[in-house]
Order: C-alpha cells, then structure tokens, then sequence
C-alpha cells in the first residue's frame, strides 16, 4: 500500500472520562514518530463539531510536558461534544454535515483522522470511513474506543470504565466503615446511585468493594438489567439491616421495576439525544425504605465526581487507554481504516493479565450495545457473581497518582493555539 | 500532684471522619509509653452508649500494626454514636446516665477518660468531668477535637475538616475540568452538595479548587451563615454561564434564602438531635436553575463520601489528629482534667506553618459554635475570599495514601475482644 503523507486529527467525543486525555496522548506522542507520514497534528475542538466548525488547535504548539501531563488530566482536554450524524431521524441535516466535514479534511489535508468515544462516536467514524472510500478521498480513520459506561462490543472493557469502577468501590468501602461505625440496633442504610442508563456494568463494578466478605459493603447492587419486584427488594434490605445493622445499595440510575418502568425518570426532561433525563433512582429508593421499613436512609449521588475522578485512576487503564491511542496511529500509518481500537487480556498461567490491542472492524461496533451477561448476577439479581469479580478485579489494578501541588492534583491544560481557518463558515 | 494508676478509657462519638481513628492511634500509642500508670487500655464502643452498656474492648489484644493501620483507616473504628446526656430536655434520664457512667468507670476502675467528637461530645466530657470532681472520683477527661464541620471554638482547626475540604476540592477540580470540557453556546450547571448544616466551613472549602484563578470551579459557593436572594443568585449564575459557558456551584447542605428557611429542609423528618434532616439543597436548586434560565443542571451529592474518604485525606490533618491524641494522654498522666486539646498554628518567615497543640478548658468549648468570619467572604456572598484561603490552604497540604491491595485500599478493622461486664446491664 502506497504510503499517505498528509495531517492528523484528533478528536474527543461524548461524555468525558478520567483517561480519555490518556488516549490522546497516545496518539499525540505515537504521531510523533512518523514525521515522514504525519505533517501536521490537529486537535479538533468539542468532537465533530470543531470539525464541522474548523475549529483546529495545532498540537505542536503544545509543551511536551503538557502532552505527558494529559494521561493524569481527566476530562476532554480538547473539548467534546454529544453531536450524532444522524441519517435516521435528520437525513438531510446528516448529509450536508458529512459533506462539510469532506471539505474540512480536505481544506487541511486531514490523511490521519482518529475519533475517541463511544457507540454513538463510533457510528460517526463508521459513517467518515464509508464516506472517504466512496469519495475516493485517501485518508485513514481509525476509532479510540472510550466509555465508562463499558457497553462497547468486542473490547475486554472500555478505557474509562476500570477507573471510575476502582473510583466507586473505593467510595464504597469508605462509606460502608462508616455507615457500619454509626450503626445500632435502629439500623441504617446508605444509597449510592452511580452512573449507567440502559447497562449496569458501572453499578455491577462496585461489587469489588466487598473484597469476598459478604458481610462487606455494598450488600445490595441493582443493575438496569434487570426489572426489580419493589417488595423483594424491601424484604432484602430488611433482611440485611436485620443480620448487619446497616445496608448500603449500589443502584445505576437506569434500574426498572417489575413493569420495566425508570424508577428515576423524569420523563418531562430530554437529553439532547431525546433520552429521558435521570436523576432521580437513589431518592426514590429512599422514600420508598424511609417510608415503607421506616429505616433511616441517606443518599450520595456521585455523577459526574466518579468519571472524572483521576486522582483515583486505574494505573491498569491509563496504559491501556494510552495504548489505544498509540495503537490506532500505528495501524493507520500501516494502511488501515474503518476499524476500532479494542482491548485484549491475557490471563497467564500465575494468574497475572497481560493487556494487549487489537483491532475490530467499525461496522461491527457500531450502535451496538454490550450487557452483563445474566449468568454473571446472582439469581436473585441483587448482586453480581464471582464470575464478574473475575472479569473486573484486574481492570482497577496499579494507582496513577497525579503530581500534586499544595495539597491538589496538578492538571494540564492545552493553550489550544487555533489554527488558520480555510473555509467560509458552516451554518 | 500524686500519680494516679488505672485503666484508660477511649471512646468515639458523632458522625466519623477520615482521621479520627488517628486521634484513637494516637491515644493508645502515648498510653502505651506509660505502663507505670495505664495498666488496661480499653475501647468504648460506640461511645458513650458503650460506656453506659459496660460495652469495652481491650485494646492490647489488637496486633500494633493494626492500631497503626487505625491512622490511615476511615470511620470510627471503635463505633460510634449520637447520644446527648441532655439535662435540659431530659434531667432525670441525664442524671441516671450520669450515675450509671460512674458505676461504670468504678467498677473498671477508669481513671483515664478520653472522648473524641464535636459540640455534643465535649459537652458530654465536659459534664463527666465536673461530676467527677463533685463525686471526688479521681479521674482525668480530656476531650479530643474531632469534626468535619469545623464548629469548635479555640482550636486553629478541627482534624477532619482539612481532609474533607482535600477531597472536596479535589473533586470540584475535576468535576469542574468535566463540564467545562461539554460546554457549548447552550451553557450547563452543576451544583455540587456538600455538608453543613450551620456553619459553612465545609462548603467554603472547596474555594481552594480555584487556586487563584477567577474563571476555574467553583464559580459560587453558597453558604449556610448568609441569606440568599434567589434573584440575586440566578442572575449571578446566568452572568457566569455567559461568561465561563458553564457555572459550577457548591452548596452547603443547609443554606438559606432571603427568610432564612433552609431551602433544602424536609420538616417532616428529625434527626435523633431534633434537627431537621436536610438533603434537597442542591435538588431545589437545580428546579430553579432549570426553571428559571432552562439551563441544563446536574447534580452531585457527596454525602457520607466526603467525610470517609481516607484515599484522599491530607497528611497535616492524620498528623494533626494523631498528635491530639497523644497531647490528650501526656496531659492526663501529667495531672490535667477538664481540658480540650487544641490544634494551633504559627506561621513562620518563609510562609510554612509549625503545627502545634494546646488545652483549653471544656467549659470554653461545649456547646459553642464557631462560624466563618463575615470578613473571610466576599461582599455579595457569594465567595470567600483571600483571608479564607490563607486560612485553609495549609490544612490540605501533603498526601497520606493508604497502603493499597488489589487497587483498594487496605483498611483495617480491630477484632474487638470484648471485656467482661461486671454490672447488671443498663436499661
């Protein structure tokens, strides 16, 4: 295959993570080492739509530390977006928008383009790659898989997801010492409501904190899998209350009852993806065991803190989202286009994993959603099993500690020097 | 003044902190340095409920590396309660605990008493002490500073309440770089929860995430001590959504408007102190900003999280609060009774600051409130200013990681050998 020489851009999409930076680092510093290939590295701002904007920050302007500082830096230090090229429901919008982003790439010459984010990013990278072939249009586009919602088929798990699972089990752990230090006879009982709408993969992760100790916290976890019988679970936390004193419960915030109805839905609200916004699971919870059990109940709600928690990341993730990130620029240097970067274990003989990358077709990925496995959950649905503590024990090994400064982590930020706009603007 | 030999007594009370079982530690390693007069070290467990239930644990059955693992472990490890020996609502149940205590202490022969807590456990020293004397029951009562909301007066600081502003700003920090990173035209909020009910150290914490940097989180911080005009508030947030593109808030538990109503106040429920159980600040907020500017509001509730999060405690606040434990022991076996230690400051010509102890009569303290300076916050309320963030800079400073396993924390929990009781139980 002929070699491409041209520009590379990068961008970030959706909900940002505590290693999301991580990947572009990667890219930022792998890109770097094939200075006869890639000219020039582009940062796009807010996801696609500083592409669609031009909105392009120039990399090389960046300090060298900075780019190093960008794998203990959460969020998107680039900007991101919740922006869908979407050919169903706005077909004519989708096509003016992909046709935008042909002369964007072309105005600057993009060869090199690697999108990191979720289901809905990867469809958009789909759509790009298909578009390039169809146009003739040489250019290299490689996804970043992100997500700590880890719903992405294919990969082991999604960088961004053995973060924020080590970030909750440890929350976890500290607030079950103390809810079970307060605790008498009256009993008392803790909700958690973590992040996960349709998945429970979030919730399920915090199953760790319980380190094989039944009696550890959290005694119960409910996961949006499954469709809860509200008595049932009234009679659970009855039941451990009774036998601990105390009961703390994980709930992701998409959980359902019996009817498949969201407990915490509060349908008068929209996201712009026209999702009901959620809020509401844990203080539903709460009056219903204040009211039903008369048991003393408090609530945290993490939200956005646990995704964005890199003090306490995964050392595990950050390598493996940084690897993501080298991963895609080798393999688009290499002539390849159209895939997904994924995630590979390797469990050795000593029990160690050894973590490795591979590469999944996009067409395979895309708006695909990936669930717990049942037969990973308790029967009763209240807890996952030893076969999911298996699958995410090693993802929140190793801590990456971020430098610190007067008591706090100390963050990058890029300058984000703007690059000269070639194209009249997209309205 | 004669020596007096006898058994110690250590006891936890109120709600936990990151540090007060290094205030525990610290007791039991001074007080093993004077076996000449401490013969029995015991454990009250959950405070003065224990002590009224004949409930003690012997401490030197505990492994020492478990007592020095008890400096980096959360919660109380010894339990703890929310019990008030209260003569003014209750005088007769008062002055029959008062007499069981004693009971106690006779009978286990308890000639050193040490209570770690806030207002309410003070005061409860406070009136051991004094009966003490009035009975002519040779003991020393030394309380120990302890509390999140940093309420108590005479002492520089009170040990809980540097870490829990660490890790409060460290989320901000990061939950603040995380909705940045989304921000768009539209403009969105998040409003993080914090505790404190009537003083609003806790939330004036969090100012430290800026460091220094008008435009970083927290853009506001809404305090219990001021009254707030709600249309004063929205207009502030809405000129920071146009200015930042994005407001991130931090709200005191128990903030008021312009009536002074707590906004947050659920009348419907009191704690076991007869305060209303508040939980719904940040909630009503969010209707409002939703409502009335329709800008997109999300919420976090850090809760009981934030008081236990030992992962990110500050080392000057698990140094501190060791030292207060061991200032609590040297004072008794050198006479003293009826005192409170104090945590004090000097600062010295380079701006580092010498963190010493101190006593200070229980008289002076119980029952107390120590409130936020009006002018340590800005004119309009809505910050606090340099002279708050010389005051609590220091407080976070250094890290105190916790050994980890498995990418967890390794906490410790004592194994409690209770002692045999020697008096007909308590009813």
């Amino acid at each position: 295959m002929a070699q491409l020489v041209g520009n590379l851009l990068v961008a970030q999409s959706g909900g940002p993570t505590a290693v999301i930076n991580a990947s572009v680092a990667g890219v930022i510093q792998e890109a770097g080492k094939h200075p006869d290939l890639i000219e020039e590295i582009y940062g796009g701002c807010n996801g696609i739509l500083g592409v669609l904007n031009e909105q392009f920050i120039d990399i090389q302007e960046e300090k060298s530390s900075v780019i190093e500082g960008l794998k203990h830096t959460p969020a998107a230090a680039l900007g991101t977006c919740r922006y869908k090229i979407d050919f169903n429901k706005k077909p004519e919008r989708a096509a003016r928008d992909l046709d935008r982003l042909f002369q964007v790439f072309e105005a600057h010459n993009i060869r090199y383009f690697f999108y990191a984010g979720g289901n809905d990013s990867q469809d958009t990278s789909h759509k790009i790659h298909e578009e390039a072939v169809k146009r003739g249009y040489d250019m290299r586009v490689i996804g970043v898989p992100k997500t700590i919602d880890n719903d992405l088929p294919h990969t082991d798990y999604c960088p961004g997801y053995g973060s924020v699972i080590k970030y909750n089990s440890t929350t976890v752990m500290e607030v079950g010492l103390d809810v079970g230090s307060m605790a008498t006879d009256d009993g008392s009982c803790c909700i958690i409501e973590v992040m996960g709408r349709s998945a429970g993969w979030i919730a399920a992760g915090a199953v760790l904190a319980k380190r094989g100790n039944p009696a550890n916290a959290p005694h119960i976890i409910l996961l949006p899998e499954i469709r809860y019988n509200m008595d049932e679970l009234l009679a659970k936390v009855k039941e451990t209350v009774v036998s601990c004193k105390y009961c703390v419960i994980v709930v992701g915030e998409g959980i359902k009852n019996e009817k498949g109805e969201e407990i915490g839905a509060d349908k008068t609200r929209l996201d712009s993806f026209g999702h009901p916004v959620l809020a509401g699971a844990a203080e539903k919870l709460k009056e219903l065991i204040q009211g039903k059990l008369n048991t003393k109940t408090r609530t945290v709600l993490l939200g956005y803190a646990q995704r964005a928690a890199a003090h306490c990341a995964s050392l595990t993730d950050v390598n493996n989202a940084f690897s993501c990130g080298e991963t895609a620029v080798r393999a688009a240097v290499e002539g390849k286009s159209g895939f997904m970067v994924k995630i590979t274990r390797t469990t050795q003989a000593d029990g160690s994993v050894k973590w490795g990358t591979d590469l999944q077709p996009l067409v395979d990925i895309a708006n695909v959603e990936h669930m717990i496995p049942r037969e990973w959950i308790s029967e009763d649905g209240f807890l996952p099993n030893q076969k999911f503590v298996d699958y995410a024990a090693p993802l929140i090994c190793g801590e990456s500690f971020p430098p610190m400064d007067g008591g706090l982590p100390k963050f990058v930020t890029l300058q984000k020097a703007l690059i000269e706009k070639k194209l009249s603007p997209y309205t």
